[in-house]
């Protein structure tokens, strides 16, 4: 008996989780839903059909969770309460400030139509979030430090492409490697926004385009780049296509933290993500807690539920025996 | 309302939980239990009363959770099946390969006295065994690497001290680091026992001793040191007590995993402690780890338990609301 899985919007996150749910043995997909017109999207996996988002409600009985695929701006706002009605479903919520608003929606809806609906699932959201909790839990007496990149920011990235005489553009987040070294020696120090990353641009411009205009409008651009000591290469539409037409990412989540009656011992919990695929990743701890996610339900819980609400074990293929002899 | 904890063993360990107690406003101390004489037992918490181990079951009613600081070889296996019967508790049980025994013996004592007994809480097992489990739940096209160090082996260090003419030694764990960069670059290696860790000992030798034979003593010595690459220092009593007196330790779990529809994706998680006190970072996660004890015995669960079962947010002295606001 496979996981039955629903995917609900297919851009590069879908297709993410689709290769993922190849990779768990237990879990089958069966059904994705667009809404596009269905005829014209084509995807990966044979015998699997492809349906208007619509469609979606006549098929409750087939799906045992549904995994959310839209973007945090509208989408999963709307989706996510809505199809919680109907699905267990997951979705990776990424808006930290309506966290506690995306959950009182979705909790609400739930708890109503006992389903389990998990929200925020990714790594940041996510395993980020996890180790936040579980380092500063460990070490109340300390300091927490998320960092992120070397990767693309697609927010940035948008950003460039906005400015006039800009054709393309990609942008990588970069952690500044002496602020990582200043935290991992334990002397808890106050960073700045500039002084924990630098932004990197590879920008495509139009023929002719007044490229110190371009550079300085980037530079100074507020929320996006003022704060930051930002990078900026112009090069041809070829050389992005060639050198930046991947979506890495990943970053570092550092705690800081003292033991000892004097505070004399000093302690460093560090997690890291180095990713070459960003939304296969995200796709990957997605799925993992699609299986939590139908376990807990079928268990008879309900509501919205985060990461910080699932027992571990619930992730893994393995039962409770093998992972105490295998892991533990 | 006050976590009402014990500590039943006062080595470095227990001390380790005495300290870590003070960093958690929700928890006290109440008593601390000894098999030596209790009068001759000074601890470092005023107003708070050392008792004689036979005591124990006289407090039931005053101890929350009983926090079990002896070992694993002797004590453990013993202890914390009887003191389930009659509270809840936490080990630090460290023999990977009789997890499952202890596991048992402890799951029965718990049910019936209907505690929550957690075994096998530290850094491995504990922390780094739920990094294993996250990651490969992540990435089950992946492999896993833990490395420990660089860190002194108590074992190990005995070891060096049972070879004759040897008066006292240390012995360092440490990671090689060519093999660390094999790991991280994804190439996914095989490594052998030699290829991972290099031992490091600073021995002092009584005056006159064979230093040659020594050296080869332990360099040979099967089990503990054949299978490595080992340096021998020798040192005088006294640089061994200014250079080598503190007990650092700390290590890294890697996982690295493809994604992708043809693997095409390469992805590293890595987790790593780097720690000044190995036994007060141990009885942090203890701590941390008797707050979740206490709260799943409230409400209704009973028997034994290990990290891989805990919701993350039963460590944290913060509220769920809170969690979500702040850490997610």
């Amino acid at each position: 008996m496979s996981i039955r899985i629903g995917i609900y919007g297919y851009g590069n996150l879908g297709k993410g989780v689709e290769s993922a749910i190849r990779q768990n043995k237990d879990m089958k997909l069966v059904a994705v839903f667009t809404r596009r017109d269905p005829s014209t999207v084509k995807i990966a996996t044979e015998g699997v059909s492809v349906y208007h988002t619509d469609d979606a409600m006549k098929m409750t009985n087939d799906i045992d969770v549904m995994i959310l695929c839209g973007g945090s701006a509208t989408d999963l706002p709307k989706q996510t309460p809505e199809l919680a009605k109907y699905f267990n479903v997951v979705d990776s919520f990424d808006t930290h400030a309506k966290i506690p608003e995306h959950f009182a929606n979705v909790d609400s809806a739930a708890l109503q139509s006992g389903k389990v609906a998990m929200i925020s699932v990714g790594w940041d959201p996510g395993m980020f979030s996890l180790n936040r909790l579980y380092a500063s839990a460990i070490l109340p007496d300390g300091k927490d430090y998320t960092f992120w990149g070397k990767g693309v920011s697609q927010g940035h990235s948008d950003a460039i492409r906005r400015v006039e005489g800009v054709i393309d553009g990609k942008q990588y987040t970069i952690p500044v490697e002496s602020a990582l070294d200043a935290v991992r020696s334990g002397t808890n120090p106050e960073l700045t926004t500039r002084q924990k990353h630098i932004r990197e641009c590879f920008v495509v411009a139009e023929e002719g385009a007044d490229l110190a205009r371009i550079e300085n409008e980037i530079k100074t651009m507020p929320n996006y780049f003022a704060d930051y000591d930002t990078i900026v290469h112009f090069i041809t539409k070829e050389e992005l296509l060639r050198d930046h037409s991947g979506i890495p990412h990943g970053g570092f989540v550092i705690r800081s933290g003292k033991t000892g009656f004097d505070q004399e011992h000093n302690n460093i919990i560090e997690y890291s993500l180095k990713l070459d695929s960003n939304p296969e990743f995200t796709a990957s701890v997605i799925v993992a807690y699609a299986r939590a996610a139908y376990r807990l339900n079928k268990e008879g819980s309900k509501g919205c539920k985060t990461v910080f609400d699932v027992p571990p074990a619930y992730l893994s293929m393995k039962s409770a025996e093998e992972l105490r002899k295998e892991m533990l």
